[in-house]
């Protein structure tokens, strides 16, 4: 089956929504695209996708589904909301769920779908908007291993780096740690920021040293400059990223493992938030370190 | 004037300081080692280098003076002890400090170097034991531009990153830096990993995609494996990071700099150590974590 | 009304139930208590209250009920359950819970009550065991003040600071930050008992002298001396408190609010739970300083 | 020996010195009081001390001498400097420090006055502006026993909890341990604040319920109404709670122990001074909770 013989319904065309399914359309996938707003998907039909009015319209003739909510509850309206995709969809149909949601909830939407003849995938994304503009987003795919080897043509349209970490809810676990690491990431580059601007370095010098050695990572090389610059523009955003670690907090609190720098990490993420940078990319914990240190006008 | 032409004292054979004094040797250099222990200079004369029985026969005729020395109290024992660099190195050396050290320490001795005629650069690396062998590790250089230059050629035989960053000091605050992003990103790839275990994930699979995402770093690259199978032999060792991230809180103390997560990791580092794993390699935040977790027989 | 001519019933005759349902029964009041386990219904009435074998039968002719249950889940279970209180409550029955649960959940079983005709006070204790035996409790108390005011003379017997705190859910929000309070400060006296130790203070002295400044606090004059003995005997076990911290983390994310040390804590708390010591008192966080610090076989 | 007997030399007469000299007075102590500036040495004197313009002057012929000083250096330039205490003091003179000092400052300092024949103690105290003018002062002393003894008759005059702790330094540990107890409670008294607050709870109500129960203190006594209010005069200043924390953690990190709640309290107040808040009393760690909750105009 060669992929234009295959249609993809796009639930959900944010920023990372959006340019996923470009890429789908660009593999040759039929891609047919749903979003609450209008204008998101005639941006999705001017690019040769298709749009769809409602939920039904979108999942009812499709091969494969794919959602890319905001949250938890976004997810179980679609699928279990009155004209959603479990009432819609086509018995057999593959339904790869991109959002990053509560492993709980993933498991049990996904043994729902199961109930009604539905294959259900977790298959959170990492890598941002750059990520899924470029087509080599990371993916954590939980779920059965004959659904993730037919979901792989799907997945290779938008990600370099995919694997199958194990069963429904394994790769929102992995999402987890991945939220995990990255927020504390962050926190620790806009630290080691502080500090050598604080003894008067040049903070491009000291980036350009700390990526060569043992301490390089993809936040010093993404994001640090303009951190620097003070630029926070998204990217993932505070809040998406707030909600994110509450789920970490939630799940490592359920299993008994100590997280004690996410726990702090998500604790300054959350400031962050409440002070009303919610919209600004996460890297403005970097704003919240020059505040804290007294080294920006309050 | 050739490489061949130049004369180096080392000074300071263990880990770190033997695989640079060797890759000098390889690039050309006339190199003269010294060290307490007589069995580690014997180790460089077989590898083609030179031995001293002194630091005063070491430094006495040497262009270049390299010392790789574990704390701030040995390098001015080195620098300013009877016999030592200051009493015996010619006019117009170029002393090269590749210890971690304390910033302040570090700028007091480069000015007392100068008093006496010696060009003092502040040069600590960062990328271990591997980086120290391959010959690619990475420098973060304080001092003068002049000294900067005439150093490359020697730098260049070491490491892959060369960077100067600032006046004398400059190197040692970068430094302190990467300590902290170190410990901090080992700590919470150390927390991610727990976590994936705890909710069944296979460890080896989470690292593969957590490599390919904004999350990727340097840790999970080289030491996740090990810490999976449990192995945490140096490496950089528990002792070292702990002194490190003494000098890093009491320089942020000063500098008035908020580090909550180094601060955290600190703690950590320092825990590993007061529970008698001083000699491990830092990755054992690990076990650590696995302890904490209850994840390990106690 | 006097006292006697009251009739209350005590769902939930644990560590802390059993002995606030005696002070009942020495107050004049008519008890009847009502637990899962037969046992601790005869301990009650061999000290003066009635027993009941089903929740209906206890609840049927009371004028007051009163939960001490451990869980949300358990209190929605007891209210909303077939044969629950709702379910077997007179009309106008004063329902007031003494458990620690979730606000919303507070909330919404509160409104849930109302609209069958009972009138609800969340009014979760501090004081711990010794508390609850001495009458010496201190309650805070959410919902109307008329029934506030109806309660009192209940509250009056088991307590000895009794204030209404605000509306529905109110007393279970303080009650979360009184458990961040004696988390954070245990795990602080903690952190200063092992300090004092390492340093060779005797223990007993420095308490006293902590206990006459700044630094007072009833943890140290009530629970320390036990600390350095090593004893951790609930008490209040680790196990429940970190059921609380789970509520107030999660109460502190949706409203915005950085507890930073409080989430540290949290983190602490359930590292002992992890490590297999949930039964412990919530004092054993010092036997997880102590552990941290190497200064305890492992 | 009457009080009126003995001659007592306070140098030193800020906040804490001039109310401790004053009850020294008032207990028929001969006293006199030396400060670099000459203003608060005239307020001694209206109050019935006498008033000295060197040290050497105040020190050359007191039975005793009370040190009350901001800061390790400050002690070491009075006893070890030129025309000091070391030079002009009696032997056998008894001398009672009361600064708070790094441990280790103050067992050299006892040795060196020891060896000049003078006797020394340290007795940093606790109990603030309040404690110090009602003479309710708690008092940890570090020094020999046969000195505590005879100390005691001049403690009593300033304190009313007055424990000997152990050897010289004994009481600088302790003292370390009071402010890890004071930062700790104070942070976490203004999370609960913040908390209670954002839910629209009345933080007077909390502040009473929460103080009758196990999560009773000290700072929720005397610093939470001021808090709530948004008054945060010193009392003790966010610039020496600074100073004493950076001896604390350094301290810890000699003695391998963890205190993970205790260095991040010790960041955020590193944090708050940075901001410019150095002159504000150390509850203003609430001003810092609620900017860091956006819970204040920035």
């Amino acid at each position: 089956m060669t992929n234009s013989s295959r249609s993809i319904a796009v639930i959900g065309l944010g920023i990372m929504g959006c340019p996923m399914a470009v890429n789908l359309v660009k593999a040759g996938f039929d891609v047919i695209g749903y979003n609450r707003s209008e204008a998101k998907v005639q941006a999705l039909v001017e690019r040769g996708g298709r749009g769809a009015s409602t939920i039904a319209e979108a999942v009812g003739t499709a091969d494969v589904i794919m959602t890319v909510l905001p949250d938890s509850p976004d997810v179980e309206d679609v699928a279990e909301g009155h004209g959603g995709l479990f009432d819609s969809a086509k018995s057999g149909t593959l339904w790869i769920d991109s959002s990053t949601i509560r492993p709980d909830v993933s498991q049990r939407l996904a043994s729902a779908a199961r109930a009604r003849g539905i294959r259900a995938l977790d298959a959170p994304v990492s890598g941002g908007e750059p990520g899924a503009i470029e087509g080599t987003l990371s993916i954590m795919v939980g779920g059965e291993a004959a659904d993730f080897e037919a979901a792989k043509p799907v997945l290779e349209a938008i990600g370099s780096t995919i694997v199958h970490v194990g069963p429904a809810g394994a790769g929102q676990t992995v999402k987890a740690a991945n939220q995990l690491l990255v927020a504390g990431i962050i926190e620790l580059v806009a630290e080691a920021l502080v500090f050598v601007d604080a003894h008067g370095v040049d903070a491009d010098a000291a980036i350009r040293v700390l990526s060569g050695g043992l301490a390089g990572n993809r936040i010093l090389e993404r994001k640090a400059a303009s951190m620097v610059a003070r630029v926070y523009e998204p990217g993932f955003r505070v809040d998406l990223h707030h909600k994110d670690l509450g789920i970490l907090i939630a799940a490592a609190h359920e299993a008994g493992v100590a997280i004690p720098l996410g726990a702090l990490a998500a604790q300054l993420m959350g400031a962050l938030r409440a002070q009303g940078h919610g919209n600004l990319d996460h890297s403005a914990l970097h704003l919240l370190v020059e505040t804290l240190s007294g080294r920006r006008p309050t």
